[in-house]
């Protein structure tokens, strides 16, 4: 994406104007479509055990193989499949993640980031710009939205391997023993820190259709008798008290900065002296427009939630400032796509 | 979007797989809803117009400062704006097609090229991929679809520099007196050839609805008296005879190659002894991955019609052969996205 991006700065500064990139951005959502298509039909895992012609995976996905070589020459086109002599092979990408067989299997997240409630909120994104915010009433923000346990379930393998970075980082500064994990969702971030924390107590804090899967994954993990339910509305419930570390995954996202300004204020009365928020979101650049999957964050908040948005550091700062933190600090961690924040009590 | 595959195929040949380009191409969706809503709100001609920062282009838009915030990032971040200090500035391409006081204006492509039909018939891809063709029954080749004005109307000034190309090149080999112009619609190719053939007469072929835009151009043109019509579907009407130049533009990749042939043949039999047939269409190489644009539109096809295809020049040579010509050959003319085929009698 970035490169597609200096790859376009570049050539429209030397070559003539052309209407190409206009057309690719109106029928983007083919890519949409056939990688859904694609899922659906599970061509990637035809084509992982062995289907490499358009009859032999046709005959595995039970469709037409017209249908199958237009769609498989698609996904080539878009680098998710390699082509040669009429055989298609999976590219690196689509292998790890998109082969049903591979531990790393994600097209589950299709689930969550193609939910009807995110497809509408998109689709009505002309009156979201209009009225400065989803169209959808409170969007994905709905109470015990469904969507969620979706997203538990489907992020979970993309999850762990951040998790453990996001964890590593942060028992750097000492353990902790009493952990409070927002809007855990799978739970995989808590889970990761009571690993690497063998005393940890991990209080995960969620709507409580969506604590039922971080619920499981404790269990899978091994660490169930260390890990509590806080189920509701992280806005009303009471979290208790004498947390030294505090984890905020991809909340605050949701929500304008008044509105995450008074949350931490509620995470700072939750914690130690000497405890520690830490904030794991994505954090585009004080330019708003890099890196390029972080900045573009903001639209899908526009257009499915009433005001949240993607912020940069200099907003977090000012959020954390606000709710007492004496002092906030962007780690050099890579945590998936996020990156993370860390305020001190 | 040829530079995006090259980049990601050496990109995933070098790095850790990511599954970047997985989300990537699911949020895809979210790049059409930001250019038809971009189109819509008018934002382009409102940036070219000096309202440059959220606050101005909001003004002029009747939207939320904050919603255009966000839809402008996202606009710059995919290579449609530049921003500088909070400003924004149109890149090359949207000043010249999506500035609405462009003459190139083009953003009119948006009301056809994102039709309910079109967009439906990929909604529906899953079922189009298992059956071999659209879901929707005749899909985009239903008699007297309003979508072809539409289109017509839209394509108008994006085809007025192409088609020049096409006339000048056919005007090569020889002037022309009596053209055929099937699926006219804009009417523009046939309009060329009457401008660098000053004795040529054209006849139009359209559903009638379409034919008034046609008609209109040549009006304005200046060579409605040498501009005939023949409405109605192109596979019953009758086209006379004595043809020296058949136009077919865009037209044989809405159906199968059998059909194309027998289309072809009733071409070859309006033709004078001594004509030609020009075809004029995307022609994907014979890997059918590339050039990617060309190629890509098979999915369109898929998606839309029952069984329409984007054909590569060997297959256009069979269809011309099966329908009687002697020679085909592919010029080197660019044709904007098309190319341009030559079939001899």
């Amino acid at each position: 994406m970035t490169s597609e991006r200096q790859e376009g700065t570049a050539a429209t500064a030397a070559e003539q104007p052309t209407p190409e990139r206009f057309f690719n951005a109106l029928n983007a959502h083919q890519q949409t479509e056939a990688m859904k298509t694609a899922v659906e039909l599970d061509v990637f895992t035809a084509i992982a055990e062995g289907n490499t012609g358009p009859s032999a995976i046709a005959g595995r996905c039970k469709a037409a193989e017209r249908g199958v070589r237009i769609l498989c020459d698609f996904l080539t086109i878009h680098g998710f499949l390699t082509k040669e002599n009429d055989k298609y092979g999976l590219a690196p990408d689509a292998a790890t993640f998109l082969n049903r067989h591979s531990p790393a299997y994600l097209a589950g997240a299709t689930e969550f980031l193609l939910t009807t409630r995110v497809r509408r909120g998109h689709e009505l994104l002309t009156d979201a710009v209009r009225g400065g915010g989803t169209a959808l009433g409170r969007g994905t923000l709905e109470p015990e939205n469904p969507d969620w346990v979706k997203f538990a379930r489907a992020m979970m393998p993309l999850m762990s391997h951040p998790a453990e970075v996001m964890a590593t980082e942060l028992r750097k500064d000492g353990e902790a023993r009493k952990v409070l994990d927002i809007a855990a969702g799978h739970g995989m971030f808590g889970i990761a820190v009571a690993r690497q924390n063998p005393s940890a107590h991990v209080y995960a804090a969620d709507w409580r259709n969506v604590l039922e899967v971080a619920e499981e994954n404790a269990r899978a993990a091994g660490i169930a008798e260390r890990h509590h339910l806080i189920p509701g509305d992280a806005f009303e419930t009471e979290f208790g008290a004498g947390y030294d570390l505090v984890l905020i995954t991809n909340f605050l996202h949701h929500f304008d900065i008044p509105t995450c300004a008074k949350f931490l204020r509620k995470v700072h009365a939750a914690l130690a002296p000497s405890g520690r928020a830490a904030i794991v979101d994505l954090v585009p650049n004080p330019d708003r427009i890099s890196p390029p999957t972080a900045a573009a964050f903001s639209l899908m908040m526009l257009a499915t939630t009433p005001t949240g948005d993607a912020f940069t550091l200099a907003e977090y700062e000012q959020m954390a400032r606000d709710a007492g933190f004496t002092r906030t600090e962007m780690t050099p961690a890579i945590v998936g796509l996020d990156r993370l924040i860390v305020a001190h009590y």
